[in-house]
Order: structure tokens, then C-alpha cells, then sequence
């Protein structure tokens, strides 16, 4: 695979470039001419690691994340989501919540931003998720046939986006744990 | 109040060419001289009913909405929210699902819009929700200090955006009714 030449050190530096230059102009305005500039790389060698602008983007973001879901296995369910609330900063979860807000605008008007963030975004983490709670079900704590199960990146999602919507704030920890003990674990009776 | 001098019929009539020209155009594009035009009224007149372009659109919303949450009383959590379904149509849902999409689109460049949006939409929802909430509490069939009351927005939110961003559908009356019945009255106690 192209991208196995680059260095980890130096793949880190250039999506850690990459998300810099997307708080600074926003994805519309972002090129690949300012990405190489800004990382002294080519835009012949960026195309050839990494296909298009929407793909390094979305590179560049799942990189960001702190900790993947499917590393998580406490022994619990409530256990593994504290884990991962741990392992998360409030400060980082609001400048993350920025840059998603300004990449789901984006999406409107680009479908392929959309596509490269559903497969190595969101699908990578419904998958962690679905790991996490087949373990939960698998040790006994969640009901095999629980009708929440199929529902609970709805209610995920649902606390980041009113939070935002309706608080007009990011969410953060106290919020999350708060949410997760309210909603998450009745609904899946636990 | 300088809104009562239009009829009824006459304010309908303007409401729906307002949204007509939304969906065809967006919002940003959306401009007074248009809807002028096709509702053969003057400027002035829109500006003296309705202030603004965002206050004229989120009154149009609110206007176009099939049921107010607060009409609805039928003396069971489960029934005010049958009740809500059963007034509501899919393909109605699906197109103001669209509609919301491009309004949420647009408050990133216009806070006036979320502005007027919240006070007009969001705001009186919310109410409605709080009404039927604290009837579901007063016939006890909600814990007064159940910690998910104030959660219940945020869940419902989630189901309309986590359906279209990850299953790429609208919401409609069967998914809501399920997704009811799987997580929000479970982590009501109900």
C-alpha cells in the first residue's frame, strides 16, 4: 500500500497539519496546494497516498481520535463507556465537536466528503460500538433481543447534537456520563 | 399587532409560497424580492408583518407543522404519542425533513436564523413536550426525579439525525413508533 512509505512520525505531523489548516479556513476553503505547502510535501505525492481531499480529511480525523472504541474491554458495560470518557479531555472534545460541526455542514455540499467519512469514520466506530454491547449481551448484562440495541448510536448521536441544537453547548464528560446513566442503560436495561 | 391585519387564509397562503420557494431555491438564495414576487405582495408589507427574512421563514415553519405537541391529551405517555403519529404523514415528514436539513445547513452562516428558529420552533416544541411530560408525572407514571425527563429532547433528536447521517432515510412513523417504544419509554420507567 502507497501510504506505508510515510513514516508514522511523519503521518501524524501531516494530518495534525491537515486539521490545523481545516480550524483555520474551513473544508470548503481548504485546498490541497495550501496542505502541501503547509507540509512541505508535494500535491503529487499527497493524490498518491491519499487519492482525494475528502479521503485525507477523513485520514486525518479518525488519526485525531483518542482512543478507538474497539480497544475497550473493562469487563462491564458501564465500565467499558468510562473507559473511554477517561481516556477523553473536554477541551479536545470541543474542538473536535467544532471541526464535526464544520465537517457535517460541508457534506451538504459534498457527497464524497459524506462517503469517506461514513467508511473510515463512523462506520469503524458503529463497528467498535457493536463489539462493545455484543460483549455486554454475550456476558449476560443486555437481553439478546433488547430493541434498544439497534438504537443506541441514535441515542449517541441525539445527546451531541441537541447538546449543541438546543444548549448551545459542546458536550463534555459530565454531560456524557450523566446521559449514558439517564438514557443508555434503562433503555437497554441496565 | 400589525400580523392581524392579514386574513387567515391570506397568511396560509403566503406561509406556503414561502416554503415552495425555500425548497426550490435553499435559503440563502431564498431572497424578499422573490417571495414578493410570488405571493404579489409589497416588501414592505413583508417587512412589516415579519421583520426579517429569518423571523418570515421560521413563522412559515412553525405555520406548516400538522399538530401542536401541545393539543395533545389523551391521558397515557404511550397515547399522546400515538396521537402525534397518528396526525402526521410519512411523505409530509419527508419532506420537512428535507426542509430541516437545509434550514440547519443554513444557520451556520446565519445566527439570526437559529435564532428565530429557536424562538419560534424549537422553543414552543419543547413547551409542548415539557406539558406532556409533567402530565405523565402528575398521573404518576413517570418518576418525578426520573433522571431521563430531561433527556427525552435529546433522544428524539437523535432518532431524526442518526437516521438520515447513518442510515441515509428520513424518519418515519413506523421507525419513530419503534424507537419510542424501545428507548425512550424504557428509560422513562414506563
Amino acid at each position: 500500500m502507497a501510504r506505508s512509505r510515510l513514516t508514522p512520525e511523519r503521518e501524524a505531523e501531516l494530518y495534525a497539519a491537515v486539521l490545523d489548516l481545516l480550524r483555520e479556513v474551513g473544508y470548503d476553503a481548504l485546498t490541497m496546494d495550501a496542505i502541501a505547502a503547509r507540509t512541505r510535501s508535494s500535491k503529487a505525492t499527497l493524490y498518491r497516498q491519499w487519492g482525494s481531499k475528502p479521503e485525507l480529511v477523513a485520514h486525518a480525523m479518525r488519526h485525531n481520535k483518542p482512543i478507538k472504541l474497539v480497544d475497550v474491554d473493562t469487563g462491564s458495560l458501564r465500565g467499558d463507556f468510562h473507559a473511554v470518557m477517561a481516556h477523553t479531555d473536554d477541551c479536545q472534545m470541543e474542538k473536535d465537536s467544532a471541526l464535526m460541526r464544520g465537517l457535517f455542514h460541508a457534506v451538504h455540499d459534498s457527497p464524497d466528503l459524506l462517503q469517506a467519512l461514513r467508511e473510515l469514520l463512523i462506520e469503524p466506530e458503529l463497528n467498535g460500538l457493536a463489539e462493545i454491547l455484543q460483549r455486554a449481551v454475550d456476558r449476560g448484562e443486555v437481553a439478546a433481543d433488547n430493541p434498544a440495541l439497534k438504537y443506541v448510536t441514535h441515542m449517541l448521536v441525539g445527546a451531541i447534537v441537541a447538546r449543541q441544537l438546543i444548549e448551545d453547548r459542546s458536550p463534555d464528560r459530565d454531560f456524557l456520563t450523566s446521559y449514558f446513566d439517564a438514557v443508555i442503560l434503562p433503555a437497554l436495561g441496565v
